[in-house]
């Protein structure tokens, strides 16, 4: 057996292993605290809390989804970088709405060895504070803009809420994007391209279903001119948000003294953006949207192992389909498809429940009856069909099988997505949508601080939250419909918002 | 232009360039010093004292290092992991040895938010005490040994020497793998296999010459029952340490308490080692190797930009050769290569110097003449040879030049290497070697404990360490010849080691 074949699913786990049948619908806590353990794709036993372990299943995602994204941003002109881990305090303290927003959340460095350090240090909840210093010596002219930058790593939140894997911890894994410009339409259309890199990645690679809402602006990102965040919808009808996206408009840069000499000579204040895909986070989303009750469904291109062959023999003789087994490897792992070999000493069936619990996208199941014929039985995760194939057909059938398992399972959360946008005309109706996991599209006073009062009249009767308006509608010009009330306070509708629980 | 045109080297800076021309020999530290601020590698200025930021030209050339050592790990069947970047003090506290070693050197966490922490937390120095209580938790049976994970990310050490770029600062990034076994055989194996890793990508990819040595017993990793080190030589004649590998036996599977039930159902301790290659010293380490008075000099695998292309207009027009320079682009741009065209208003000859000191490997000269004949001049960075090609012959060359200039820097820099080892008969001849920049092979008298007061006594005249001795002598069952002794002590000779200055 080669080196490869080392993927630590070692024998006495397969053994163990029991069907996981958890109903996510039903009961999507559980199915998603249960898959997190058994797939080992973290532990939640490291003793600080709010801090996990990613395993290697869930880190060999993680590291694809990571390069997917990367390479998005280079296509479409950023570049990366690196800032340091820590900041100082008096960073920190340059933009008021900034160190009041997280203040509350972050972790100190107040010595090291035997000393107390000269100026105190935070760990990095987010690097605008690390790297608008530098930015301000770095951009001198209009010939250096715009500039656009990206660092990938993890930041640091001492959240109050509770954590869960992936979904909330204290430490997190994510990209941040940092852009400077000339003028504040570039500095939109930044924004805008934002979203596109969203939808490129999150939606045609990942298969995740997002909308794109600009926040209210009592829900913005401390420091931001308008914030806008991409939320999915998890299984127990409350929204997840990804990827944010938030225009600074001049608000850093004048703190920060980010300005440039503009062709006529000129000093100009820059106008800034940022974006934030929270990779952990993502990875979060996708098992919850995509798994079923068998287990995880990864899309093709992400999935940590693509293919599991598993060879099943009759009485004791096993070699030749070992053989044959590593022969339709081989030819696949040359084209780089990721493969797994299981010839662990664990019944067939049992392999089966396991690696489709691990959310494997294929499944080659190799008897005499294919070895003979040099066939190869393929099993699909997603839809759980099986075909035969030919040896010789294998390389092509396999590219096509990828595909139409990342549209299949991308098409199916859509579809499920979409029927759960739901409306609603009166707080009743509202609160039965909700219970029913919908999110309601209704029509609002305003998203400006006007409209806060009703918002915290649904939060606290519904415990629910008003996520904004779906950036389509805004840049297609939609508005309410004449007549249309906010029901809350009765006011003229002047847009449609979305409301629902939060994750 | 296309998007890609992008990576920020903006007219102005190109306006700006002169000639790098320092002597690297001659004037190491100010070449280096230098280097990383003309050619935007880091910035030191960011106000933590040790701590840099990494410009996109260092982190995509660092990002690729990465990648390189993190498949070759992949091969030899080791899988990537995420670990918390904090440690709670009570796992640091664990073995003796390393508590002891890394103390003075840790950053403390003691507050987050407006809360005392209930624990304190360090950020990770090394992530052994953060690994291994899991790894007490994930290791039951035989069946799950081997053990092999590593992380990529950054560390922190409070260093009490004066920082340099790269070279040693507060926050490094590196790789650190962490494997357990059954037997101590298998350990000393995989130290082995860590040093053929070494070789492998350092070396055959990076360029760089390096002797792995087993350190002297008085300078080995804190908890390591031996630590096996690969240095290479700078210009200044100065030892740097590079990957290290630290056969940890059973001392921090007693103190973690990782055992397993072995295939007769005992239950026995494992047996451990780690490894750790810091990719930014690496980095450090390979541009002050290969760079010359012009600038830097990259391995062509890892070069950030592997071409520049400069179109030479006569008069006004310009618009034909740009089209030819982006259909030259286009074409080495299918086949994965980093180009980048340099269409900025600079004069040709500055574009040289400029892209010259930031050390792309080719240079394409497109002038009328080679326009016409569809030709392209292409400049090597390494060799200053200018040879001229037909575009329809320009990939396959490409791909051939690549694989020459890689072949050429390595070959150049292991002939230093190689040349710089020398002998000495007496401390005086010894310290006139060293003076001279090179590092010298001695007999000694033990790399044991008796043997450090002689390489005190070294240190104390010379401000010279003893290395250690070569791993390849080790394995070939090397020892001195008859009659050699210590030239310290007057002892016989049980060994050669080796002895230089250390950066």
């Amino acid at each position: 057996m080669s080196k490869k074949e080392s993927m630590n699913t070692n024998t006495s786990a397969v053994s163990e292993v029991e069907t996981f049948n958890i109903d996510k619908e039903e009961n999507f806590s559980e199915w998603f605290t249960e898959i997190v353990k058994r797939a080992e794709l973290a532990d939640i036993r490291y003793n600080v809390k709010g801090f996990i372990v990613c395993r290697q299943w869930s880190t060999i995602a993680m590291k694809r989804m990571f390069d997917f994204y990367e390479k998005e941003l280079d296509k479409f002109g950023h570049e990366p970088t690196i800032f340091p881990m820590v900041i100082p305090e008096s960073n920190f303290q340059i933009e008021k709405d900034h160190v009041e927003g997280f203040n509350p959340e972050v972790f100190w460095i107040d010595r090291a060895g035997n000393d107390t350090l000269e100026e105190k240090l935070i760990l990095r909840p987010t690097s605008e504070t690390a790297m608008y210093p530098l930015y301000s010596l770095w951009i001198r002219s209009w010939r250096d803009l715009p500039l656009k930058l990206y660092q990938s790593g993890s930041v640091f939140r001492y959240e109050g809420k509770s954590t869960r894997p992936f979904l909330r911890s204290r430490e997190f894994w994510w990209i941040e994007s940092h852009n400077v410009f000339q003028t504040m339409e570039e500095a939109i259309a930044q924004t805008r391209e934002d979203m596109q890199i969203a939808y490129n990645v999150m939606t045609d690679i990942f298969g995740i279903p997002i909308i794109y809402f600009q926040r209210p602006e009592w829900d913005k990102f401390a420091g931001a001119v308008h914030t806008y965040a991409a939320d999915t919808l998890m299984p127990d009808g409350k929204f997840l948000q990804l990827p944010s996206t938030h225009l600074l408009g001049s608000n850093f840069a004048k703190a920060f003294n980010i300005t440039y000499t503009d062709q006529n000579g000129e000093e100009k204040i820059a106008y800034q953006t940022c974006y934030g895909p929270a990779i952990s986070r993502i990875f979060g989303g996708m098992i919850a949207v995509h798994g079923d009750n068998n287990g995880l469904i990864f899309p093709f291109d992400v999935a940590p192992k693509q293919i599991v062959i598993v060879p099943i023999p009759k009485k004791e003789d096993i070699r030749h389909l070992e053989e044959y087994c590593i022969e339709i490897a081989d030819v696949l792992r040359k084209k780089d498809y990721r493969v797994k070999i299981d010839m662990s000493d664990s019944r067939p069936g049992d392999k089966y429940y396991f690696w489709e619990m691990k959310g494997v996208p294929l499944r080659f199941e190799i008897g005499n009856k294919e070895f003979k014929k040099k066939d190869i039985t393929i099993f699909r995760r997603d839809t759980r069909e099986r075909i035969i194939v030919s040896f010789d057909k294998l390389v092509s059938i396999v590219a096509d099988i990828g595909k139409a398992i990342t549209e299949n399972i991308r098409n199916k959360a859509q579809t499920k997505f979409d029927e759960s946008i739901s409306d609603a005309n009166t707080l009743d109706e509202l609160e039965e949508r909700i219970n029913d996991k919908k999110m309601c599209k209704i029509p609002w006073c305003s998203i400006d601080l006007d409209g806060e009062a009703c918002a915290v009249e649904i939060k606290d009767q519904l415990a629910a939250t008003v996520r904004g308006r779906d950036m389509r509608e805004i840049d297609a010009g939609v508005i309410s419909k004449k007549g249309e009330k906010c029901f809350i306070c009765g006011k003229p509708a002047s847009c449609y918002v979305y409301v629902g629980k939060q994750y």
